[in-house]
């Protein structure tokens, strides 16, 4: 892991971006802090760190107040990483599917999703060893956001990861609500009841099939960007729960 | 509405028991208050007020510690109250059905629920008219718990009434599903992901018709006594947004 800018940001906080070999990624740490700090792994949307920036940077903001290191790193195939052309064909087929008002298909969902995942989870363990290793982080570790079939499947291979805020905003395949049996951790899934890009049954068929003791489902009106701002401190408060 | 007896609870809690007519009641208010107060109706379960009583009295422990006033009132055919041999039948055609492990059908919940509506509703309002004209409450007004199907019809009804948690913990008839169309209050529903006792569908459904623009599902796991601390804490913060 190489830090390759520094700055403190009006609040305190301090950013610092990285590079993982090829993956560039930020973390996010109080200006100044005496204890090992808490982890908290950011998942990206996969539309780019740099256009994510603005509302990473709000939740992150948040999250350090309450005296938290705060991470992410750039997804596969995401941002100025190299493209994947099967990944560029999944995402046409699924827009070519959405506006011919079509079902969209496991295969397309699979071909999307699947390879997604398996390329983005090892990528976080690494980041995961990276800054357990920096003087100043020690965990636990929570996992809150992003693309949600990647943190199911971290929450079943990774025992670092203590609890999962989870966010049923994309297409999920059934492979991974298989998977999802075998996640035991405490998870708290945000659910827009509306989100123009999920399909709400299969959300709740995720949900309910997390194997889980504790589990929420925290489900609001209006579509994919407006969780509003009391859910996402809902959020906040089972992390806070979950990771003392 | 008469008082019937008054005691001051050991946290200064002051504990009136009345009666509105024939209907036995319960009003729990800060032991001294300098304001008006704010109002949460306390819908309780159909087990009569005697038998609900250590749990109603720890849910009204938390609301009056926020400086609400707390009431609530018997219903029709519980506790004390006289019987209803259709509202009887309907029960044990209910319990026949779920112990020969056979679905409830619609009529069956139409016979249970419909009429305990329609008789419950006007007396909540009596109750809010009696407890609106007492000293030192002055509303807003809130709605939390009981029985889902009475809330419903009570937040399409009650223009007092400005927002409500509702309990996903009881059958409901596919009448007061079409009914929730037309409420267009704040509404905070939980609900309990293996209530032994409850559809889990219909509950969906009944969330979904719901025409507030802000609404939230909250659903954990466990059964239907289950509602695990920080959901009810989750639905306090809810009233205490909407009932500044």
């Amino acid at each position: 892991m190489q830090f390759t800018t520094e700055q403190r940001l009006d609040d305190d906080i301090r950013e610092r971006e990285f590079t993982l070999g090829e993956i560039p990624g930020i973390l996010w740490t109080p200006g100044s802090t005496a204890e090992p700090l808490p982890l908290i792994l950011l998942g990206p949307p996969p539309l780019g760190l740099r256009t994510a920036y603005p509302r990473l940077l709000d939740r992150a903001r948040h999250i350090v107040a309450e005296g938290y290191a705060v991470a992410t790193i750039e997804l596969p195939w995401s941002g100025d990483r190299p493209r994947s052309a099967a990944a560029d064909q999944a995402v046409a087929d699924l827009r070519r599917a959405l506006a011919a008002g079509e079902p969209v298909d496991d295969g397309i969902v699979d071909r999307l999703i699947l390879p997604l995942v398996d390329k983005a989870v090892p990528e976080w363990q690494a980041a995961l060893d990276a800054l357990l290793a920096l003087p100043g982080i020690g965990g636990p570790v929570g996992y809150s956001g992003g693309v949600i079939s990647i943190g199911t499947r971290l929450a079943v291979v990774e025992p670092r990861i203590a609890a999962a805020v989870l966010f049923a905003g994309s297409y999920v395949p059934r492979a991974i609500i298989e998977e999802a049996r075998q996640v035991t951790i405490p998870l708290y899934v945000l659910l827009q009841w509306d989100d123009e890009g999920n399909d709400r049954q299969m959300a709740l068929d995720l949900f309910d099939a997390f194997g889980s003791t504790e589990k929420t489902l925290n489900a609001n009106m209006g579509g994919h960007t407006g969780v509003p701002q009391h859910a996402g401190e809902a959020a906040g408060r089972f992390l806070a729960r979950h990771m003392r």
